[in-house]
């Protein structure tokens, strides 16, 4: 049995390579799925493919609408969903993968910092487990195959 | 046929009076929900509940699983959800209620500032309008009765 | 007991007025709702309530935007959906109203001229029941409280 | 992970050859599949199968019997839905099949020429991502995997 | 609190009216509806509606798709299914009518007399309940309100 | 707006008598549903119906058939399920309650006492919100109206 | 790609037999599943495994619990649903069957002979396509994959 | 086809060692997964990952939280689940697990002792198939490739 993680969250530091490269090391069976992590072709993607848009507003709905895509796509292939929230950004778009993916009846482990106990409580009580950092977030999955 | 509109989003001001006032100056045939606007209550209502739990961790998730069960029943009901999103604060639990709503199949109008545009997109893309006042969004439930 | 009819389709002649006429001197006891059929109202909404759109392309996609929402409202509402093709126009959204109807399990009766068998032939295997005229969609509908 | 497409639309130019082969040239790991592309065999199917039908209402509705029974297989099997409108023809099979699958929670990217933007928009609004042609439709398939 | 009861069977005899009658009799809270129960009228329907069909094939059919939206259509709105089988007839819509309801998670109850417990054993398995009498029968609609 | 409660749970005390006396004092807007809590009339019923059966495995289970229906209608009628556990009994049907109305998305508040913390902890940890007497499961109710 | 299709029916000749042979000479890429066709074996499987019942109806009710297992692990895998009708016996379980399949959204053949036209008339109205021999159920399967 | 097996149940004896290898004895093409079976592992695993937790309520919380994501997974892969009742324990998670996956439209089946027969009557009753050991219920899931 092979399972597959989606690596929602940000995208602000390494933590997916971090994440993949102990998974590899403890031969963990996971195959691992992510949003664009490169932040420029993550918002030059829509004009990219349709050219100019007249204004920002229309330059990030024709990004968005690719990485929504491309996230509807990848999640729906997914048995898990790991999301980290950093202190930095706004990261609306990591919260709604998570509500998502809880909402389609998919487990989310939800790892933050301990600063962000209060403005994730809501998230947080409705995703499966919460941790602090991506060691514990892989040895949650790991247990999975114990 | 009336319908039940949710109002998820910011409690930093009063927009939910106005659009309900605006809504009942257009004898419009809405009922409408929404979460704790206290946001005292809110915080505090796990441990009201509860009792004094042993760190904030652990408040904030008592207070958040009472939040959540209100949500999820009024939701349950809902036949629109209008999300106000303002530039103070985190509001992750609107996000997550954004997406949820969209999940299980029910339209969202999101109400935003100009300056929310970009760390929105991904939600605004996935919403099924999104305007920067309550009017306009009021507009949009009128709309529906022409 | 009572039923929501949605009616989609085209808005060139006023067959919904008919059909809603027809339905009140049989004493049918039948709500109705319908797209807006103002077809002016339903090309400007748009911009309407979100201001000047920098091209046609943006404006038809802020008036969908409120339409789609509007379609989306009412069909959750409805119990059988009556669905009027006629010869001028592409009519592409009528197709989009009946098969979204089909896949949430709602049934669905089309109106189509003899003309039309052909380009309708894959909704109309798929729709419960297609005639010709309103008088018989009328009569399929009488049929459920007989 | 291998994804299936399945290309919805006209079958009055080869563009499912073409899109097919620069997914190959690309290396990318699709497996396409798609309705009955040989119009006549489209048409004849239900009396190749059933034998003469009493006249062509019958016939239309046998074979449009079979080709559904197709398309719903393949789309059930697909993770993305491309389809292609052209200005010939009214194509309402290929907006019934974009509705089906975005109801049924599966993304869809439409191709078409900028003169079908207006009878388009509301299709083009409820899917996930708009073109103009295939090379477009490829970049966003091609995308998901980067 | 009110209950909606389909009544699906057989129609060779006044089960229904009888059923009915005593459920008014003990002041049972019930709403019962019933596919058309008059045989020429449900035999006859499709071509009343849509005229003179080219063969008895095309005839069956035709009725049958009127019959099959108003059992959609009512069957939608019932919380509770009680299906009676007789001795004579093929009675396959009632086994349809049974599957589906229970496919839908509506419970339903099963009426039968001894002499076809051999054959409907699968549908009885998968039934809620199977009894053998309307009196029955109505004996477990009337104990959801004890 | 009225929301329909269904109370699970034990019924070897009048928990559910004081609980609806206590949210009628207070004035809520509820209606309660609740299983047959005369135990021997819960028992007894498959065999009232049915007929003695020849052995209590078949006694059993024709009751449970037509408790299980009962709660089934109940429970699809509710939108929110209280359930109380209490030290007595092994009160399976409590928990496959609580576990079915999860799965259907419907919220639980759980009450147990806290001897029962680590034998229901799993229960505890998918419910909505698990307390220690029904004072506390009524203020949660209340929350939603406030 | 490769397609499970469910053979589901009347075991009273070698339809499935004869249906295999001829895919595997055409090198169809299908796999066939079936209800135990062995009719001795379906019937006393419950007392196989339970023991003796105390009676025929526990005795066929205890079969047909295995049985329902049976097809509902193999139904769940299937693509397509193939069901023969005869002209003898009940088959009430075929007829439930195909609702099932329909209900879930499964594509479904029905075989019948045209003596069975009229009583099969709302199962073929609903199912796909409805042909009279294998050969045509034949036909459609490989239709999907020309 | 190979087929995904999920037991469920009590950890005090080696009854899935012995399923397991009687399975492989008969060649059977299953593959099993269960709950985490080390019983002190499963109570530890929440304060191995989070660390020391404030008391007994929040340390079996947090346990259960990993467990339960645990059996999400492992369960949503899972095509039948077998659910073994002793006598010693409440076993309310496994009560939860059997209900889930009956929600889920997953085939269960049950293996109790007789002395469990009256607690467990709800529970049977709703499952597929119950049997008194596990050889009796290897031999239904052999019977389902026959």
């Amino acid at each position: 049995m092979k399972l597959v993680i989606y690596l929602a969250g940000q995208i602000h530091d390494n933590w997916r390579g971090e994440l993949m490269q102990q998974a590899q090391e403890r031969n963990y069976s996971f195959e691992f799925v992510a949003p664009q992590t490169d932040h420029d072709r993550s918002d030059d993607i829509g004009e990219v493919i349709l050219g100019k848009q007249p204004s920002n507003l229309y330059r990030d709905d024709a990004a968005s609408a690719v990485n929504n895509l491309r996230t509807q796509v990848l999640m729906a292939k997914s048995d898990v969903v790991v999301a980290v929230f950093g202190e930095k950004y706004r990261q609306w778009n990591t919260a709604m993968d998570v509500s998502t993916a809880l909402t389609l009846n998919k487990p989310v482990i939800i790892v933050r910092p301990e600063k962000l106990i209060h403005p994730l409580k809501e998230l947080s009580n409705k995703a499966n487990v919460t941790v602090e950092n991506i060691e514990q977030a892989l040895e949650v999955l790991g247990y999975i195959f114990e």
